[in-house]
């Protein structure tokens, strides 16, 4: 399949519902919602929510569910661009470009951006648990609310995020780079994966598969992320080049090489499509998305 | 009844199961819980899961349902404890002091102090969520969630705490000084009161009354808290004393005057005793709570 085409429309689609869901920026809370709004539409490629509706396609084998998988898509969405915010943080990794764009902090300032990013990973379960999306049952959703709390909590995102700033400038073990990175991004594209699955009812064997393909994807992503660091300029980046190296950051490449990661990155893709083996036509677009994340340019 | 003793006991038991859920500080994320624990056990009142287990027995009549009720009293204290770290912030309030300690970012700094009130709000859900708590139907946790979202996000805590900031300095008007505080502090103490009876199966007119009640002592917190940051001294509040004053925030000392807040807190305690009337016996904890919330010191 095309897949350039495919991500494009996906992305739109995903963007249409974040507009629908997403508080307007009026009324009294209209500046804290003005920067959320901010990050949240200054572009992305919307890589987490567009893997959560596939993977619930792949399962049940149409875009019949897309309703209500949407509200789960977008929470990823909404708690993906909340890490960015913080990320970016004077106190963190102090970044003034993100996609492109001044950095939420760089825009509204500091108090606000912490603001934003709080509020967009609470108003992410509020996504999850509006009454409004009901025609999932209440068990599948709850179930989806642990998946995501737990991926983007102390023991996931946020841990690894802690465990990446503790060891920067530091020679690190691999154990503990794959840790890093298996819990900072790796964790949250796994849930996305498989909220996207639990959504279509999928069962335990299915589950499995896509936590599989999700666990090798969100390495590739990674590696990949940090060899474009190193090897791509700022301007196809949309976000300073060479940060890594400068800030002294455990990556892939620093650690194991150019030419080793490029071909871990390559083996995860094979594993990923390997994850999939029991899925049929339905499951087309998560085997091109995991040949498309190395191939990427940013 | 006599409120201090029954205050203690019931904080007690909070901090008991406060243990018994939270993450052990070990492991590859110790350092990240490690900050995380330092607020949540740093001492604290425990309002707002005291006033959710009062509120589930107020329903039910007894105290057998706080063993599912505490995931949720629990929850709300990691929410609490969260915005005092980030509202602590050199970029927020700067607050070198909490509860006669050094605020988190003083201990940890200002990364791992953002993390850790990232941690224990997603920590929060998770607990919410969690598949150990199955006793309680999955229609009422996605409400207690939904509820609980809804407080502390945009529209709730985190939308009031960037409205206030949006405001110091300024001379406003007296709807936006009720915005602010209904959103920043009122929001989370009514979802406490609220929550509380969901988890016990109140119905709707049960539901409208905790509702009621929890607004009322919302508003008389914050302007009995307003109050005792121009009455107190630093030490008999383990934190800044004049500090709003001097921070030039809008408060209702501030706005109305000592002698009119007074009142003003009075008057709101009567409307939470009011609010109860329905209730028995069973309400009398709420009572106390409410009257003991204009007397309290600290």
């Amino acid at each position: 399949m095309e897949i350039k085409p495919y991500l494009e429309e996906q992305r739109r689609l995903v963007e249409e519902y974040l507009g629908r869901f997403m508080l307007p920026a009026e009324g009294d809370f209209s500046r804290l919602v003005e920067a959320m709004r901010y990050s949240l539409f200054v572009g992305g490629k919307r890589v987490r929510p567009i893997l959560c509706l596939a993977a619930s396609r792949a399962v049940i084998g149409d875009a019949s569910l897309d309703g209500q998988v949407m509200p789960v898509a977008c929470a990823m969405e909404c708690i993906h661009t909340y890490s960015l915010i913080h990320d970016d943080l004077p106190a963190m990794d102090n970044d003034d470009l993100r996609r492109g764009r001044p950095t939420n902090h760089k825009v509204f300032g500091e108090a606000e951006a912490i603001l934003a990013g709080d509020g967009l990973l609470t108003f992410a379960f509020e996504l999850l648990s509006d009454p409004a999306f009901a025609a999932t049952p209440a068990e599948a959703r709850l179930r989806i609310c642990h998946t995501i709390a737990r991926a983007a909590g102390p023991l996931g995102m946020v841990g690894g995020q802690s465990l990446d700033m503790a060891n920067e400038g530091k020679d690190i073990p691999y154990d503990l780079l794959r840790t890093i990175h298996r819990s900072k991004t790796g964790a949250l594209i796994t849930a996305a994966v498989e909220t996207g699955g639990i959504a279509a009812g999928a069962d335990a064997t299915q589950l499995r598969a896509l936590a599989g393909y999700g666990n090798a994807i969100g390495l590739a992503f990674q590696i990949v992320d940090d060899l474009l660091n190193v090897e791509s300029t700022t301007e196809q980046l949309g976000k300073a080049a060479g940060s890594d190296a400068e800030a002294g950051k455990a990556t892939y490449p620093a650690l194991l090489g150019l030419e080793k990661s490029r071909t871990m990155a390559a083996d995860a893709v094979a594993e990923a499509h390997r994850a999939l083996e029991s899925f049929g036509e339905s499951a087309e677009p998560l085997r091109a998305l995991a040949t498309y994340i190395v191939e990427r340019k940013r």
